[in-house]
């Protein structure tokens, strides 16, 4: 079974994040890894279509009962009608967990991935989160590139 | 994006429950379609076992937050952690639905995927359901063979 | 904490079904039982209405993410926004589980409530189920009158 | 229908946010107002305790498939068995969402309440977020008491 790496980020992303997941995408892709995602539009669409330009499959992991509304570069998905619930899925599925940018949606699959503490969980851009006393809570690997993302993941040594 | 076909049936099946789930596995597999099931033992292994016999692949949703358990000819696994649930994102995940064998949890996904009313429902074996006059509730199709149960979800015309 | 009892049931029922609902909900009131319930139409707005006449408490487990369309008899209202896969969690929710009358989405209900296997699972008119050899699946409590249903959840001995 | 309000917070949480959340839960139940929450130790025992002290109505939004381990001041139970994904349930059942304290966990409902965006989501402690550009993320109301949490939330003029 190949390696799963699930790509979290904002539907309403930065032009940067957007490079960015692209980059991710096809760097994964080209590792032969899996990528899991939400399946809809901004960084979903973006690693997606990364991991496509070089014959990759994708995931997508949609909140919705139907694949109304997934993004084009899909290979498999997954309509689960579990609404945003899906969220923890999509961390569920990842021997990694890979965060492109920031939102209240992202938000949460951060905080789920963590929660959960089973997979290394990186950022790549995105927000900030301090603890009670304003330092930053340690856990999450932070990039600054798409492939220091990848190399953080652990699972390419 | 191939066509996708969920294939649902025990944990503990009968010997021509594993057989028919074996034969339909391959059968979707030289088609093209790739398989989404329970991913685990029984049925689950058997379609997974005989669409990766030709080198298809097999979506595992699982009940599970992780891969534990999961049957070794899965190409790709969904731990949804979301329990019996997951019943629900499987039979959402197909273009169409066969259902080889009989159990309680299949009986779920059969009045799941009856439920939905988006995909033909095809039955191979297993529980007979009659309304309260006594008669076939009307509405699955039912194969007699593997190759009859491909032919009824009509996408193959 | 009281006793908790699921009662499941079609949108869409006969009158017989929606008398026996209402009376089931009322005779679970008033021996002090909460009342959990899909929350809509037909034998779930008969259930909550027949608690709520005696003062009971009734909570609607809605597949919804909003309480559009929720029942008015509800006290609690639960918008998953899982969709069907609610019905997971109302048979979760029982110490006992009811079913009245027959449809695709009920019996998925109790396929999974059988499925489970934690607590007694009684059905009062609806669909039969057979095996292989056409004779009925055992392990369901079937009752003939609202008073019995509520004798063969064995809650009240 | 009496109002609901939903209380997230840390299983382990500082001895502040257990005064607070158990000091909401009571001001809570004096309105009339439902108390959801997840249904276990630390901020959602606080709250539960708090609510039950002034004969308020809790419900228990469980991770898990069965009552145990669950917190012994839950008027209801809710095992939904969905793990973590049952958050976005907890959130989808408040008219408001109060959240004490911080945690990773924490941090996924604060994230799903936001990304829902159709009630008041209020923060008494825990966390801050921060943008791209090191602002605070608007949106979240921030309380500094029990008495100003249950003003943010608007839902009492």
């Amino acid at each position: 079974m190949a390696i799963q790496v699930s790509v979290c980020g904002p539907r309403d992303c930065t032009d940067d994040d957007r490079r960015n997941a692209h980059e991710v995408g096809r760097l994964l892709a080209e590792r032969g890894a899996v990528v899991i995602c939400g399946g809809y539009t901004g960084v979903m669409a973006a690693v997606a279509a990364g991991a496509r330009s070089v014959g990759g499959t994708v995931v997508g992991i949609l909140s919705r009962d139907t694949a109304d509304d997934a993004n084009p570069d899909l290979s498999i998905v997954i309509p689960t009608g579990a609404g945003e619930a899906r969220n923890n899925i999509i961390v569920n599925s990842g021997n990694a967990v890979i965060v492109v940018g920031g939102s209240w949606g992202t938000l949460s699959e951060l905080g789920l991935a963590m929660r959960r503490g089973r997979a290394p969980v990186v950022q790549l851009g995105g927000w900030t989160i301090l603890d009670q006393d304003g330092k930053p809570v340690p856990g999450v690997r932070h990039a600054t590139t798409p492939d220091d993302a990848l190399a953080l993941t652990g699972l390419w040594p």
